[in-house]
C-alpha cells in the first residue's frame, strides 16, 4: 500500500500528474512501437498527444489500485481506452457531426489535417485500441483479456458510444427531455467510463462484488461528469476549457443548466458524487483516489 | 470429408452459395442479438446486408476447411471480418474519400442516410466485429482466440487496410508507380484477405506451415483480386458490377491497366493466380475449394 493512501490528506494533483505521467510513457512507447513515418500516424499522434485529461486511463489505473495493483495489462488498457477516446473525439468534431474547429486548445483534426485523414486516423485509433488489447496473449491472462476486450467494445459500441453520440445530434433537432438526457449521457460518456473502471479492475484481480460496486462508483461519476460539462459550456472559460464554450446553447441542445436551472443542475452533480463515494464504502482507505476523484470531477474547472 | 472434395467435378457455384447461405444466417443471427430498433442499427444492418460477393467469410471458411472443420468460432470470425469490410467501404464511399453514391446496385450509406448516421455506423460495425471476436471466451480457445483478434486488427489497421486507403487517396494527386501500386493493394485489400485465411486456418486448428502456406496464396490472389478489379473499371459493365464503372480514368487513378496496358494487366493475374495454386500444393484435395476460387477471382465479371 501507498503512503498517500494512508494519508488523510491525500495529494491528488500529484496522484494525478503521477498517473498522467504512466500514461503519457505507455502513450511514447505505443507510438514508438506501432506508428510509422506517415500522414495517417502523424494525424494519430497529433490527436493522441494533445493534452488531454487522460481521466480514463487515471480511472482505470485507480480502479485497480482500489482492488489490487497496476500491472503492465492495466497501463496497456488504460492506453487503448484513451485511444478509443480520442478517435471518438475526432470523429464527433467533423463537420458532418459537431462541426468543431478546437479541440483541447488546438486545431481539430479536420481542421490540422483534412477530413478525409480524420477520418481514416480515427479508424485507425480505434482499431488499433484492439490490437494492444489482444496483445501479449498469455495463457494466465487470456480469458480476463477477452473479458476486457469484450466490456470496452460493448462500451464503445452501437449500444452504447456510438449511439450516445447519435442520439446527441439527433437532440439537436428534437429537444431532449432530462430522462432522455440522462440516457444519452450514459450512452456517450458514461459506457466507457464505466469500461475504464471495470476494465482496471478486472486486470488487477478484483472480485465479482468489488467490480459491481466499483460500476456503480464509475456510473455516477459519467454521469456527473456531464452535468459539469454543460455547467462548464455555459459559465466556463474558454481558454481553461481548451474549447469553445456557450456552443450549446446557440446550437440548441437540450442540457442540464437548460432543463433544471443552473442551481439544480449543480446540486444534482454533487448528489452524483455523493453515490459515486458511498459505493466505494466497501473499500475503505484503498479507495480515497477513486473518492478523490469523484470529488475532482464535479469542482473541475475545464 | 465432403463428397465434393473428392470430385474432379468440384461445383463452386454450389460451394459459394452454400458459404454464403451460411455467412448470411449468421450474420441475421448477429442482427437479431445485437442489433437495436434505431436509425444507428438499421443503417448499419442496410450497408451489412446489401448483396456483396462475402469473398472474405468465404476464403476464412474455406481455409478451415483445407485445415480441418468449420467451428462457431470460425463462423463468427468469419461474420466480423465481413463487418469490418463493410465498415471500410461505408467509410471510402464518404464525400471527403471516394464520394461514390452507389454501391452493390444500392445507395451508399450516406446518400440512403446521412454523412453523420454513415460515419457512426461504419464505427459500430467495426467496434462490435471486436465485440464478436472476443465473445464467448471459452478456456480452451481463448489464446487462439486473442491471435486472431490481433491478426485482424493489424489487418483492418493503420499499417494494413486503413493506411491503403489513404494511399490510395494520396496516388490521385501524385501518380503511383507499380511497386507503389502493388503496396497500395496489398494494404488495401491484401491484407484484411489473408486475415480472413489466416483466421480460418489457426480457428480450424492449422499448423505454422499450414497457415505460412496459406498466407502466401492469400497474398497472391489479395493482389489478383486488386487486378481484376482495375480491369473491370475499365471494361466492366456497371449493372454486373453494382457500381459505376470507368471512375478510375475520370479521377486520374493510378491502375495496372493504365501501367501495364490490359493484356499484360491480364497476364499479371494469371501468374498471381498460378502462384497462389501452387502455394496449395500440401493440401492435395483438401485445397479443391481454395483452388476454385482462385479461379473464381481471376474469372468474375463483378
Amino acid at each position: 500500500m501507498q503512503d498517500s493512501f494512508l494519508n488523510s490528506n491525500f495529494d491528488l494533483s500529484h496522484y494525478l500528474n503521477n498517473k498522467r505521467d504512466i500514461t503519457a510513457l505507455a502513450l511514447r512507447k505505443v507510438i514508438k512501437t506501432y506508428f510509422s513515418d506517415t500522414r495517417l500516424s502523424s494525424a494519430m499522434q497529433y490527436s493522441l498527444m494533445a493534452s488531454g485529461k487522460r481521466l480514463r486511463p487515471v480511472l482505470c489505473m485507480a480502479a485497480a489500485e482500489t482492488v489490487g495493483e497496476i500491472n503492465d495489462d492495466v497501463i496497456s488498457t488504460a492506453c487503448a481506452i484513451e485511444m478509443i477516446h480520442t478517435y471518438s473525439l475526432i470523429h464527433d468534431d467533423l463537420p458532418p457531426m459537431d462541426d468543431d474547429k478546437l479541440r483541447r486548445g488546438k486545431p481539430t483534426c479536420h481542421i490540422q489535417y483534412d477530413e478525409a485523414t480524420a477520418i481514416l486516423s480515427g479508424d485507425a485509433l480505434l482499431t488499433l485500441a484492439f490490437e494492444i488489447l489482444s496483445n501479449p496473449p498469455s495463457l494466465k491472462n487470456a480469458v480476463t483479456q477477452l473479458q476486457v476486450i469484450k466490456a470496452i467494445a460493448r462500451a464503445a459500441g452501437h449500444n452504447g458510444m456510438i449511439e450516445g453520440q447519435m442520439r446527441d445530434i439527433e437532440a439537436e433537432t428534437i429537444p431532449a427531455s432530462l430522462d432522455e438526457l440522462k440516457k444519452i449521457h450514459h450512452l456517450k460518456t458514461g459506457a466507457l467510463i464505466e469500461a475504464s473502471v471495470i476494465s482496471g479492475a478486472l486486470l488487477a484481480g478484483g472480485t465479482t462484488q468489488a467490480v459491481k460496486q466499483l460500476k456503480i462508483y464509475a456510473g455516477n461519476i459519467g454521469l456527473a461528469f456531464q452535468v459539469i460539462d454543460d455547467i462548464l459550456n455555459v459559465e466556463g472559460d474558454a481558454d481553461k476549457m481548451g474549447k469553445a464554450t456557450g456552443t450549446d446553447v446557440s446550437r440548441n441542445k437540450s442540457t442540464y443548466p437548460g432543463l433544471l436551472g443552473m442551481e439544480k443542475s449543480r446540486q444534482f452533480a454533487t448528489e452524483l458524487s455523493n453515490n459515486a463515494l458511498h459505493a466505494l464504502d466497501i473499500f475503505g482507505n484503498k479507495a480515497v483516489p477513486l473518492s478523490a476523484l469523484a470529488e475532482y470531477i464535479i469542482q473541475r474547472e475545464r
